[in-house]
């Protein structure tokens, strides 16, 4: 009431843009660090990959003055798990009836398809309609061979994904899922 | 002989200097390329962590104008071959006898640690006396729990290291090594 409209409104866009973005980001970082500390797993999200063009030194140490962000070409999250290699990429996203492909650079999906070859054990982590999913690698490819969408409809992922469950403490229960479905 | 003898003996000094931190990690970067270009093995170098303090926006998109290098928690290297998970750390040390353990991070032992006990392949490469070897994470440990000493005798690396072949086009043989030692 305080504020003019226009205020409130970018307000509000605000807050949606970051609850896009970091949320789920943050609680796969709450989980993969009870399970460390559990030693259940080690799993840790990759470093974002820069690419660095000026360094300076002062007293604390190296610093870097001038950097960019390069594009990855591996998922965000890979550890070990039960002696098994995994690796995942989290995604989210505000729209209600298709996830949008976009989200997922081509050398990222050459590269699930070379994890499976391999035999490791790699997923997307979607979440949608303040529901979270794990999608395996595998129909995840599935349905991108086989379909010329640019996004994953809604419908698909509750067919084929594993619904996963929040715990305040513990974080998301993929261990349990990768148990069920893979081990 | 152009030069006064200060000027000269720096230039050796940027030289030597140059060939113990980048040498190894250029040959290990060049297999990397190889194995994944002929489809052997999925291992990448980790970005190095860092802190990012400031960014700005520009016509190229986002620069990082400030940051730190963070302490690594687990090994630069990481990956997938024939389904197991592989994890390394390739040092290099012009000192002839001894090879000095503050190359190593507490955090880094601590982790060869896990990735044994969660059943991973965990080695260091380790280039001393022009040879590059490859140490075994079991064999790094036991020296290290079972002696006071700030370095690894040279004599033990010989003794349990497996020496390593260097191809000009393919790198270093560490899978061929892996085959034998490990599946």
């Amino acid at each position: 009431m305080l504020y003019p409209n226009n205020i409130k409104k970018q307000y509000h866009k605000q807050i949606n843009y970051s609850n896009r973005g970091m949320v789920l980001e943050e609680l796969i970082n709450k989980t993969n660090h009870y399970n460390l500390e559990n030693n259940l797993a080690l799993i840790y999200k990759k470093p974002t990959p820069i690419g660095i063009v000026d360094v300076s030194f002062n007293n604390k140490g190296k610093q870097i003055d001038k950097a960019y962000f390069k594009e990855p070409s591996t998922l965000d999250y890979n550890g070990l798990y039960k002696g098994k290699y995994i690796e995942f990429e989290a995604k989210e996203t505000l729209n209600k009836t298709a996830f949008p492909l976009k989200n997922f650079h081509l050398h990222q999906i050459n590269h699930i398809r070379k994890v499976i070859e391999h035999k490791g054990i790699v997923f997307i982590i979607i979440k949608m309609n303040n529901l979270v999913y794990l999608l395996k690698g595998e129909d995840f490819l599935s349905y991108i061979d086989n379909h010329e969408r640019k996004s994953i409809e809604y419908n698909y992922l509750k067919e084929k994904g594993y619904l996963l469950k929040e715990n305040y403490l513990k974080g998301l229960n993929f261990l349990e899922i990768i148990d069920k479905i893979y081990l």
